[in-house]
């Protein structure tokens, strides 16, 4: 695994959980972990239990006792790392957005295409797939519950930066980050509605906003703090973008992601309405799934609250009993279960590089729709 | 009052009770009601307590024992009526959207002003400003609680058309309604936030949508059959209108109207979120404000619950004790309330035509930008 | 009609209404008011649209151009007014709690069986069995949707006394009120679930509180004052009740009803679990019932949101479109209907006096079970 | 770990989880499992983590690798495991509840004081107590946030016996379990309401029920099946378990404990109502805490969606950014971690011993109520 943060710490939680909760193929073994810090990525190995740590992510892909690279650094290093970890033989994990321009995704894409060739495989880790709610969405969508797609309502709502002292990290900065909430939150939203629905976008028109121009430095030099020091520093990408689109066989889809709406803190919502039933779902109700059906008669009908942690249900197998939550670490459990049995059955786990790119380009589609008047953008 | 249809009937249960509810400054006598049809419309006099009633509109204006007229009749009629009866010195409170086109809309807004010059009142009929959870959403805005407004999130949902055997009516006719869901219910949010957040919109990018392009006729004869008799017909009007746009002060907003939200029956859906709070209102809980009072440490913070009977919300001093639920049409007893009250003291009711042509504007806006690409229009 | 105070006005309010929602067999008049103070009971009658007051119940009664008699006053007051109204041929409509002793109760029930046999009707006026929501629900048990019963879990929580320096009223006297939560609030949610279910309680055990057992006296004369003038007063009424029973055909029921519930303003809650379904319901979201139908697979499964709001739901013809909320007074404007359309058709009206003393009996079993250490009371 | 079923496997995620989440005083090495079945305890080590198995607890008692044990087995075996655990000089966490009579939990709590007094730590796993929103509430009524207690309205509802054919399980064995729903799910919200409160039941009245009196026999002979082999067995525990009680420092409490609450999967639910407060938590809700500050003016109050995820809640310091759910196993990882810090400080782990024996106290007297025409029985 190649970074330690946020997405490093539950990254290694899931890595030591899914042999225990599933039948899997291998034994997991957590070889090795890297950052360039020695001492934060050893104490790193230590907390996560890492079993050794190597400061050059080259090293780290060169072991011989790794055979898969989980890759969760900012995304400017995932083409380097996952294309190299590819060449070598390795499958490879990225954390999203894939990339952060087209042009490094489909890079991405195309070693991940070549490798694949080689029996060597990769996923990008959309994690929200593997919520069991949206995993369950999904299979309702699929056999025709909701019948003809005619609107999706997507929102990704958190406000961790409405406070304008809120200090720069590298999130806010467009050479490591790539773009704000629209590479970071909208990405995911954009990824669960194709998913879900099971089409892609073929169009998008949308804006950007930046509320707050610049911020404090923390001064830092951790890895989640922004490059130039102490003082102020700007803020280079979005706070908050929305945008619609259409979704190639039809249908409407709005979306909004933001960090500035006040109160909600990771409200990842979605909301599908087709010809025969509708879904509605949010993260922070994240074992909660609203279905209706409308074959049933109006006097009755209504939105029903499925607590989606029966045995039957995606995932659940490994699980408590019926009304125990499961949390947000549990995405990424039932992410690398699912890696590890295309692995082991010779399938391209699933979402591919090809679909984070095809993410990414709606992304970059929003971002010239943005520079454009707001204008329409085939995607 | 013109009109006897749905509006009609709630409209006359507002008169007969605003009077009993309210201290006002006049006594209110229902005195006559128009119609086209003379069974019907008399039948709809007794049934809805008017006095007497007539078929031509022009002999409801003259009678001099009417001081008020309330325009009830769809779209396309809304200008010649509101404007004859301005002329002959009746008050006039007008059904929402105030007209089909920006250019009705502005003679409507130009005969008004002239009229409140010779101390003749009007008001165009956005009931929803008078749900008081609103009106003391507006109160909190108002003084400051939410702070600088970010984001403004609005939809209002319906799913009465997701049945393609659904019967066309004229609201699904554009020479008699003007446009679909955007004037009909876009304009509801589209004046409910901009009521709210003080403030209008300066510009727009949005796309229509007409799922289902030709419906059945029901070969009635009725107020709300569509002209043409039996057979099929086309639906001439958007199904669904989706658009974001910027406040004239900043602040992003996206709205999202439609009659093809399977499972939700009124959902008219405001979220504010602003620097320093935040608000979220769902009709379908009309009584309902969740309130983020961002002042308050985050351990204990999390949106309120308002439930906005208490006898200092606004109107609910006429009402019952806390808790008690009010219903939609208590929103038309405010509404007319507050139009005799402003009549008696002499000011100029709100909202005036001129809002009512700013609305228009906006949806002319949207119209505009779907025409155009989805590119942003200034409005 | 006799009181006119909270009670009076709401009563008022659908006295008005219910001729023009509904078809009714008769006209109503609403002929004259009745109360002891000639001033306020004139001001009422004007506030409230009736033709004429009278300061005398006798006189009231009396009256020629009376056929129907609203009993709004305080318990202690009930049985004489409505013994002598059924006694002059008039029909009675009563407020709940029938009365404040079993004793009365059973006089007015013999009373009424008595007046019924010669055509005069009478009714205890329960107005929760019109909420929508709940009728809707009493016809899903009916229609065996729920099974064999299991339990009922019924609250009624209310808060308007938490703060002790709120006044002594006639509510918080013994002598007047009979009781205090018990037969103001416990009463509804016995009779609720006694109609929903569709059975009568065995048996009961339980205990009353008296939280705050003196309060300041407001020295006010009016009808909701307390006796005793200015100082401090005593409470002589449980502030809260709590109890168990048992349903004559099987099944467990809790009741707790209070008016401590500090936050909870008229959460009126009824939640029924039966062997192949289940229902709960909170007044303060009166147009929603939330229904679970066990026929269902588990895993797409849940309590569904019904919006009690569909033209096909009990009384909902005479109203709104689907999602347009109705509010608390539409359940007495119902309530109107089915007495008038009872009394019409020669039909005895639901609930009957008798009704009323069968609830009368458990509250008094209540009391008992109190003062005995909580042992099973039978009814 | 002795035990290896559904608690057994929780346990063991929480075990594996806790040295990685938080700083701890110690490293947690799994060291051995047990378990009768030679085959499925190997099978359960394997799978679980752990590094050896024991078929006889004893032997599991004796090994020198084993500091802790940790007791997941039946009721009836709690008593035995747990003395000769603390004799042996092991600290011992017992699950709940803790023992299935008075006389062996008292002689468990008699137990631990001699324990104690020798530095042997033993704690009783209310592992509730470990959900940081009701560590949270507790914190805010120990501050006085909701004054004086009024009202506890707690109840636990679940439906897996819902269907009759359900087969017979350990759980619904008195001579295995105890009792049924009482000491399985009515001693955690009975727990829950002291542990939150700061209070103790004084007394109680109530009522038990068995509504399905046979069961199939699934003639299995796994940990989880019925004595008894094939056919149809009894059950001999209550099903549902209704009964209310005193505070010791005043305030009236209720009680529902269902295994037939159709439609709920785990609603362990708690209310609690003070002269300044009020707080509402749903387990299957599990990150919100709902909160009333009756501090705050009346129109702008009402219930806060507190989402306890915030680093400054309890134990969320471990764990993920604001808005990010953890799951029920979260509980027992938190309880462990308060185990080891508690050990290594010398301090007695909470709810110790004598507190489990307080709890069944409360359910022995309900039990003696039950049997008694549900009269008053004192704690």
């Amino acid at each position: 695994m190649v970074g330690y943060a946020f997405m490093g710490a539950v990254h290694s939680q899931a890595w030591r959980t899914v042999g225990h909760a599933f039948d899997l193929p291998f034994d997991v073994r957590m070889a090795a972990i890297g950052g360039r810090d020695p001492v934060a990525v050893k104490e790193a190995a230590d907390r996560h239990g890492w079993a050794a740590f190597e400061t050059d992510w080259r090293e780290l892909i060169a072991r011989d006792d790794v055979s898969i690279v989980d890759v969760c650094t900012p995304g400017d290093t995932h083409a380097a790392i996952a294309i190299a970890a590819l060449e070598a033989g390795k499958h490879v994990i990225c954390e999203k957005p894939l990339a952060n321009s087209v042009e490094e995704a489909a890079a991405m894409a195309a070693a991940a295409t070549e490798a694949a060739a080689r029996g060597v495989r990769s996923m990008v880790a959309f994690n929200y797939r593997r919520v069991p709610a949206l995993a369950y969405a999904r299979s309702l969508v699929e056999s025709g519950r909701l019948g003809t797609l005619r609107h999706v309502r997507a929102a990704y709502q958190q406000d961790w930066l409405v406070d304008p002292s809120a200090p720069l990290t590298w999130r806010m900065q467009k050479e490591r980050a790539g773009s704000g909430a629209l590479g970071d939150i909208a990405a995911h939203i954009v990824d669960a509605a194709q998913f879900v629905v099971g089409d892609v976008l073929a169009g998008v028109s949308g804006t950007l906003e930046t509320f707050v121009r610049s911020r404090p430095l923390s001064g830092g030099s951790g890895l989640s703090a922004a490059s130039g020091g102490a003082g102020v520093g700007d803020v280079t990408v979005d706070d908050a973008a929305v945008f619609f689109g259409r979704f190639a066989g039809g249908g409407l889809a709005t979306f909004e992601a933001t960090r500035f709406a006040t109160g909600r803190k990771n409200a990842m919502q979605l909301e599908i309405y087709g010809s025969s039933g509708g879904i509605r779902f949010d993260f922070e109700r994240m074992n909660e799934l609203l279905f209706f059906d409308g074959s049933l008669p109006d006097t009755e009908n209504g939105y029903r609250r499925v607590l989606v942690t029966e045995s039957d249900h995606p995932y659940l197998e490994a699980w408590w009993p019926p009304g125990h939550p499961l949390g947000y670490e549990h995405t990424f459990t039932h992410e690398f279960r699912d890696f590890l049995v295309a692995v082991s059955s010779g399938d391209d786990p699933s979402p591919s590089f090809a679909d984070g790119l095809q993410v990414q380009k709606v992304l970059s589609a929003v971002s010239e729709s943005a520079e454009n008047g707001s204008g329409w953008v085939e995607v």
